[in-house]
């Protein structure tokens, strides 16, 4: 799903924002100066028993262990003098602010995956999945030329991912519009629908759209494919649609760089998403994509030389590592959940599929846990108020408040070890 | 002047990008990899006469050559495992995700500088200047709650910086619409005056705001200040205005890494600017703050021992040289027009002020010369015809196609002389 981290934004009102200090997030634990320099949220033992567990951002701050043990291979080096031009390829007809290196990496990387068709599509890149998310709505809901009537109507199939409606209408676009749960659209006015795969925040895979309009109205899509990567999900097919995003948060766990990119069909799609980057920011951080860059080409690597000579450890390709490192949450996850009455694990995710980058079936291990709480209509307030751990509740997903989502990658592993503590003794205390 | 580099944008309406392709910038001259390692678009004398030279951009390349001087003290590296989280300062109950050594690190230089009061203020950071800009019609026009009428009208003095009208209105936003040149502002209705100074594109220094409403409706005011540093212009004052921006880009001269800031002064403001770039891109890429800070220290640093040993030449003081640089080019440049026969210069700036930083009285030398053409009606077409030089023509600044806007930094030395030689070569040949 595009975009986290918007556990900031209120939660009712984008135009209040006299509850944001009381909402403020807290650091998660990680401190980078302790003795060894190895940052700490894998490491650090003193989660006292009374603080407050965050898990409603979406950070993967549980893979900055797999970094750490790459951080010879991936550091990234830049000197006082670089950078001082807004960035020009010359070479790129479209998004001439992408630089070539990352434009290379993010192909070589969809090439080894296999998760998305590349060839005959142009690369936009943004400032993270939410910004090409926005240039997306612009640019789809401007073309061939903006309607001069109603904006267009945006829909996503409940539950979606909590940021949609809040950033398509931030400013009260008269070009597009929230328009809710796609399964109840049934205007006679054009849409936008959001594919999201695997869906934030329920991992349901559903790759198609969903509305069935009764007046065969034009829809326009947008596919979200931020999770579809092999730790999260079974590759089960290379995608193919017209506008697909990806994130460098969601795919290495890079949330920090903001960095993002669109594989869109038509150039005049692209070119305008291009164009609403440039009115919005004059482009993305170099810096940063130099890094992105670097990151992807280490993760590529480590697999090519697997292929060469075969010895790699799987502690040591960075889908396998995280894998297993999701697997091993989710099932002690499962088991604590299975003998606590209180909650259901609601997830709609097919259970096992084969893969076609790991070459065998696997099972899909999300991002998130989708929570239903039996004993409380608000399973967010439960939670908080029982075992002082802050999820993102039901609601703001379109969902019912008796649902809560919970971050699988968000906190080192003692923070997540004194989660499932929690959820056993809480219920064992009734 | 807010965020440039907007060239690639066509120039007359945002939903059209037919001419982006052919309207691609090209790149400067400017090669990282030649055998000394010296970015050459300060060495390079390869430049054909024959070819086109960019002068409608915004980048200030031309900074470059101090920050090959002072390579081996900004080097910043960035480790693999470094910025996986998208950043929370607890410290911060405003901006979250702005980091505390860039905070500190602009703090510090405008107390060096003293162009601007910082105190009692509430700093946020944003994906360069452009996006604080619209994050600051959001906040303003949706405080203290947005309008459920008529969106606010956004003005400010022709001529004014090109972007503004196309980031106002791009995605036709019911909080805010671009209303036009401040002088001729005469509606019933609220507004937001936009006052830049020195101003972008002719220099002048107008800290006032020019609306002047025979119905005495409520104005809000935003201070574009990114040009207000001591190689632009005189400090004659220190600024104190509610809304003020700067950015990275037209202090230190790098573009590239995206990074700019607000000084607020009204805390619920500086949160809804805050909750905007949170929705428009989830914050600002920890990289670009973590390398902004770096070059920010290393300027201020040069100051201080300056004031220990006093032993500093000024070609190791940053507003010192970039000064001399222009000066030296507005030098040249004024030599050059004195004897052609087609142009004037039409900066509107005062000739000389006591600058509080450089504690003597200064001259001006601001980053854009704005060019009127004597000869023909428009002043970028006779410029690109005759001489093969791109400018930005000044209808785009709400002015007239005689004036056109040239860029003094955006290139290295050869090529800026290549221009001069081309402006009195062409008059000579009549």
């Amino acid at each position: 799903m595009v975009m986290e981290s918007l556990d900031d934004t209120d939660k009712t009102n984008i135009y209040d924002t006299s509850t944001m200090a009381a909402n403020l997030p807290s650091l998660p634990l990680h401190n980078n100066n302790n003795n060894n320099g190895f940052p700490s949220s894998n490491t650090d033992s003193s989660l006292p028993h009374s603080s407050t567990i965050h898990l409603d951002h979406g950070d993967k701050v549980a893979l900055e262990s797999y970094w750490w043990k790459m951080r010879d291979k991936c550091t990234v080096e830049i000197k006082g003098w670089e950078f001082l031009s807004y960035g020009r390829d010359r070479t790129n007809s479209v998004c001439w602010f992408m630089s070539p290196e990352l434009r290379d990496a993010i192909k070589r990387l969809h090439g080894l995956v296999g998760n998305a068709e590349i060839d005959n599509s142009y690369l936009v890149v943004g400032n993270g999945a939410t910004q090409l998310f926005q240039a997306a709505l612009f640019a789809l809901s401007s073309s061939p030329s903006p309607s001069p009537h109603n904006p267009i109507n945006v829909v996503a199939a409940a539950p979606y991912y909590s940021g949609y409606p809040d950033e398509t209408d931030m400013v009260r676009s008269s070009l597009y519009k929230w328009s809710g749960d796609a399964r109840e659209y049934d205007k006679n006015e054009a849409y936008i629908e959001i594919v999201n795969y695997p869906n934030n925040p329920d991992g349901s895979v559903r790759t198609t759209p969903v509305v069935n309009n009764k007046y065969g109205c034009e829809g326009k899509l947008i596919h979200d494919l931020v999770f579809y990567w092999p730790h999260y999900t079974p590759i089960t097919h290379k995608a193919k649609h017209d506008l697909m995003i990806f994130s460098l948060s969601k795919c290495t766990g890079h949330s920090g760089s903001r960095i993002g990119w669109a594989i869109v069909k038509d150039i005049d799609i692209a070119r305008k998403m291009t164009k609403f980057i440039v009115l919005n920011s004059v482009g993305v951080s170099r810096e940063s994509q130099t890094r992105a860059a670097k990151i992807m080409e280490v993760l590529y690597n480590s697999y090519q030389s697997l292929r060469f000579d075969g010895s790699k450890k799987d502690s040591e390709l960075f889908f396998e590592y995280s894998r297993h490192l999701l697997k091993d949450r989710w099932e002690k996850l499962r088991r604590v959940i299975s003998e606590n009455g209180d909650f259901i694990l609601h997830n709609q995710f097919s259970q096992r599929a084969y893969c076609n980058f790991r070459k065998e079936s696997s099972e899909a291990y999300p991002a998130f846990a989708w929570f239903m709480c039996k004993k409380e209509e608000d399973c967010g307030i439960y939670m908080e108020k029982k075992m002082k751990v802050v999820a993102r509740t039901g609601n703001r997903f379109g969902s019912d408040s008796k649902f809560a989502r919970i971050d699988m990658l968000g906190t080192g592993d003692n923070e997540f070890d004194e989660f499932l503590d929690r959820l056993s003794t809480i219920y064992q205390r009734g």
